[in-house]
């Protein structure tokens, strides 16, 4: 058994299943190997930053490390955007990235470069598998180093995977998130009993836990304070029958003021919120300065638990509140950005899974979509614009009997667009609704918040994608997703309730132009 | 005056004119300078490997460095594997890297990241700019760390960018390579008068060097020794009237032939060979083990200055030998890889630049372009693919009187096609012909040279492009550049010539499919 098929058998048997794979010629034997375990199954992707999109938004579905197969350094600086958004999000991953045959090393060959540095920036776990005896444990310790939250990359020398000598090794045992000390339910008891303004933000395990938010708004329904949820949550399950929970906006002057007041911030899976980006006379968070942050339970802790214990002790028998069924009407007319969030509100499948890259044109898509049927919510939680289309992949191919709709804004899909030929490959049941604004929207109001709008005309240029005007019905048809353009708002819905009614992918591009 | 504006001012001083970028906010300010220094021409990428590409094809044009705008850590990440291609050209690049504002660092904002570590993988200079007073000299630097034929990578914080007290700094003194030490020549004209069996493996500035390749001519002619080209030279200019070097080939059985019996290598601008990447039983070079290697000159150092005073010591008068006008007939019928060959052979145009990012597909390229009119041909320097249709950008925007031919692979173009969109953005004189054989078909002779090859169904999946078919020419017309498709040789060398008559972006896709 060589180095190559001992690791894919050992990452079988800890349970990750799926690869997502962009291999060169170091990863030949990995290759060769999967038709000797066939669990494993092989997802190829045409650009690594679309094999670790995928990988997260396989195992924020699953729960379970998804794996990548990445070329040498080239091609992990490839899927270091997305890997940095897993890494915010503390998804479980693990990186099998080839290199160089030992021997080669010190050559310096054209494709040499430091992969452990830039594993290091992204990675909580780093290994050199550097003998076929010790590749399997490897594997399995880098199962178990993900399994925590976090990204573990080994790195493969092609002669240790492709010489014989190696074996499979056991599983890691499985792991479970540490409860928090009972001394933080107490002290957050004592501040939710004091009847001061208090705001309970919740993030991570929290949101992506129907159990979790019912706790919190028992808690909140029996002792006054606020319900906030963190601004990009990995996941966050949604819809009728659930509390509403609303988020901590983006804008730092919104996010200001949604906390004035609060004296007394209690984390319960969440960090405390700073904001996305520094400008010029801003505080760099929205908390107020006599507001006071308790910590419930960290990220990694468990803090569903938490939420539990602390319900005990500060609202005993209390009832959440919850969200009826409902929905908004069908819209006409003209495209707006709210009326694109009411036909996905009106329209929102049972059981759907959102990826939700809609930046700036999102408008209204949270409360338009709350009282619609339960749901996942998979936002961009580090920032670095083009995981949405990859996302989509790994949630489809996760829940296969599930449908995954992306709100996709114009600009970050042009990321990652390869991620449609996936789609396509693979026959994934994901609708792509592409917000056609011609612009990096976000970046005009940026400019104007950092202070520097000076209505330059070679500034402007540099944010606008108008010209030429990028046309993804050919786009996706290119890369075989049957595509459609909707101009009104009828268009949208008869367009948008097709692709979410047929099996396989789909892309409806929604043109989003301003009036004359 | 803020500090992006002296940054930028003091870059244009430095002749750096073109940056091409990828803002967000943290380069807002950035953005808004250019309104400032209209001679700084920013060119807007839609993606950050089209950036980086740019910049190389731009640099290895103009001999200049060029400038990159880029996004934190992730952007970076992105731009990062045609970063290390230049780098393995010795490309002269400066990256401006923005990253948060000085207060906002320890906040651990969602797009907080190790820049510094990531940027130092590929850069022979990493500095990050801390007032705004320090910033323009800190450029100047930069553009002299460049200029030795580096990449260099300022890390500039938002705040640093918007602030005031910044100064136009002077540009840095003009650089030039330095010469050889002569007691190298007397050792390699000594070698090259023993008679014995002699190559010199020319490189790096020796090939972009009409001067150069003569001198290398007449001293081969005179003594005996064979002449190469390294195998993927950064630029080579090319055509009659100039000598036929011909290129140490890629395949590693193929390269050790091509050495054997060699005696004495001399290395004139390149490094000692060793092979893209191990292989089972196959030594890591192909340089025999009884060869003696000599080094005339360095990358870096004046290899043709070097070659120039060899000629006159060991071939005093000699003449080179050129290669005569000389064109292949336009083939007919079904398309192959050399026949495709031959149409570039018969219609390349005078004074074109060509970027060869043919991988497999270009089957006889070289010698069925070798009699054509001068031109110069930019390769892949360090094997990351999706350079090609970057650096076509570059070297279009560099050289807006010459036609630029982009040879392009299908698996690599999907790497950073977006590329296309500058194209069309800029109305660059860009012909993309496209081999489109629906496969890694490099990998497919990897599996088997590796001694993985199990024709496993499984394997042959994830080397395979053909399902769905990418539709090369509804991608172009997507991104705003003209396509069409040719399937015969007479079909490929009309449409061919039209594009490269026409001014503006083309794309022609090349059918290459087995027959039946």
């Amino acid at each position: 058994m060589n180095g190559a098929q001992a690791l894919i058998r050992t990452l079988v048997d800890a349970g990750v299943d799926v690869c997502f794979a962009n291999p060169g010629t170091s990863e030949m034997h990995f290759v060769a190997a999967l038709d000797d375990v066939p669990e494993m199954r092989g997802v190829l992707t045409l650009f690594e930053g679309v094999a670790t999109g995928a990988a997260d938004g396989w195992a924020r579905m699953t729960g379970r490390p998804a794996a990548t197969l990445l070329h040498l350094g080239p091609g992990m600086g490839n899927g270091l955007a997305n890997l940095h958004n897993a890494r915010r999000g503390r998804t479980p991953m693990v990186n099998v990235v080839g290199d160089h045959g030992r021997s080669h090393k010190r050559l310096d060959a054209p494709l040499e470069s430091d992969i452990d540095a830039v594993a290091g920036t992204v990675s909580g776990w780093v290994r050199r598998s550097l003998a076929p005896e010790d590749v399997a444990a490897d594997a399995a310790d880098a199962v178990a180093a993900a399994a925590r939250g976090q990204i573990a990359t080994l790195v493969l020398p092609a002669d240790v995977s492709w010489s014989d000598g190696a074996a499979v090794a056991d599983p890691p045992p499985p792991w479970s998130p540490p409860a928090p000390p009972e001394a933080r339910v107490a002290e957050v008891a004592s501040v939710l009993q004091s009847g001061e303004p208090t705001v309970v933000l919740l993030g991570g395990d929290v949101l992506a836990s129907e159990d979790g938010q019912l706790a919190a708004s028992a808690i909140a329904g029996a002792t006054g304070a606020r319900l906030l949820a963190e601004t990009f949550p990995a996941r966050i399950v949604r819809g009728a029958g659930l509390p509403d929970i609303g988020k901590l906006p983006y804008p730092p002057e919104v996010a200001i003021k949604a906390l004035a007041g609060t004296r007394h911030l209690v984390l319960a899976g969440a960090r405390s919120p700073v904001h996305f980006f520094a400008y010029p006379g801003v505080p760099g968070t929205p908390v107020p300065e006599d507001c006071t942050v308790h910590v419930l339970s960290e990220p990694g802790e468990d803090g569903v638990a938490a939420l539990r214990a602390l319900g005990e002790a500060a609202a005993p028998g209390a009832a959440p509140e919850l969200l009826e069924a409902s929905r908004p009407e069908l819209p006409t007319g003209r495209l707006t950005p709210r009326g694109v969030s009411a036909v996905v509100g009106a329209l929102l499948p049972e059981r759907a899974i959102v990826v939700d890259e809609a930046i700036t044109s999102g408008v209204g898509i949270a409360e338009l979509t709350s009282g619609a049927p339960r749901h996942d919510w998979l936002a961009l939680t580090g920032g670095a614009i083009g995981d949405g289309l990859p996302m989509a992949v790994g949630a489809a191919v996760a829940c296969p009997d599930r449908p995954v709709l992306v709100l996709q804004a114009d600009g970050s899909a042009m990321y990652t667009l390869q991620a449609l030929w996936t789609m396509a490959r693979e026959q994934l049941d994901v609708t792509v609704l592409l917000y056609d604004n011609a612009s990096y929207a976000i970046l005009q109001g940026e400019l104007s918040r950092v202070g520097a709008a000076g209505g330059g005309e070679r500034a402007g240029q540099l944010l606008d994608l108008g010209g030429p005007a990028l046309d993804f019905v050919a786009l996706a048809t290119g890369m075989g997703v049957p595509a459609t353009r909707a101009g009104t708002a009828e268009e949208l819905a008869e367009q948008l309730g097709t692709a979410l009614r047929e099996p396989g992918p789909h892309l409806v591009q929604a043109v989003l132009r301003p009036a004359g």
